[in-house]
């Protein structure tokens, strides 16, 4: 069953993979071929999420999204950027006019 | 302040302003301008999650991480995708020798 | 030694390969997988041409490069877009004040 | 109409535009807004073509790969890489077992 701190959960798991061996951790082997490389993953499960969502069943889309989030993780554990911060940008976001404030942002 | 559950209040206020009106909320246009368009913005904000990781200073990271889980949760709502079901995925991985078995997954 | 028509070359060469047996053939096989999978391909190597554009050295970007348009033309192969249609496409905007044209067109 | 040299022609053009009024051209806009940007632009216009590629009309996808090529070609201008430098790749590629080389290229 899932509850609302998955992603706690995960983040700390992301963390203390790093550190672990390359051959026995896909974190710790991401970490190991640089933040280039977690990056291309990251484009690359944006892409499968984009055509999951255009074209496959939502069994395929659930499958993709959590491919995504996990390397936003894991990119973000690269960064020393904790969870908590993005989720306080959409908090804030959310405050002052929120939504709205996304929209009225200039476009380049 | 973040807490646990900023993803599930924003799950709620994208589900209540899908059928707003497209000149007031941005959820409510980008739902109305259809999937293709939700993918491509998911899309864009990938790769510009990528570029702040690559190039830019941690402020810059956390603004497009955001933007990238927002329109992720646009997508899902898009798709009646609850996010319970992308974590709950997580953690079915987490919990069957998780990460590893990403790391053994076929490459293509 | 290149010449402008390697890119005619490789469109012929793609064309001849699509009903190969994708054992033997990359473009049969991307083929035979589908387009979602052509369309992932190319979302893929257009990160990775990003990706090598911000950090990586210069031999790095021209095999990216290479791999995008390569991956371009198998996906407009799959979908029987000459690739002299884009070509022309790309000449009418240069001719009727080209790329003003792009800098005006509305951004969304 | 147009022929092989299509993408000669737009090379010289985006040179001659590297340094004009960012006001005026919009190859220098990109310019004078960085790598980063035209990096971006790279990876929007991907998203696009997949996106075109896999719900759109025949038109939609010719358009959004001149839009690639495009930034792709101001992205390599920007970098100094010649497109022939590009073409020689994809033609010693060809020449080499070619498409089977790219087939056999480990996958990570």
């Amino acid at each position: 069953m899932s509850s609302p701190d998955s992603l706690a959960r995960l983040e700390a798991t992301i963390a203390a993979r790093r550190g672990a061996d390359p051959d026995s951790s896909y974190v710790a082997k991401l970490n190991a071929r640089g933040l280039g490389k977690i990056a291309q993953k990251l484009g690359e499960e944006a892409t499968e999420t984009v055509i999951a969502a255009l074209t496959q069943d939502r069994k395929e889309l659930v499958g993709e999204a959590a491919d995504l989030i996990f390397h936003l993780m894991v990119l973000l554990g690269a960064k020393d950027v904790p969870l908590a911060e993005v989720l306080a940008e959409l908090d804030r976001r959310e405050g002052t006019s929120g939504i709205a404030e996304k929209a009225s942002r200039p476009r380049d």
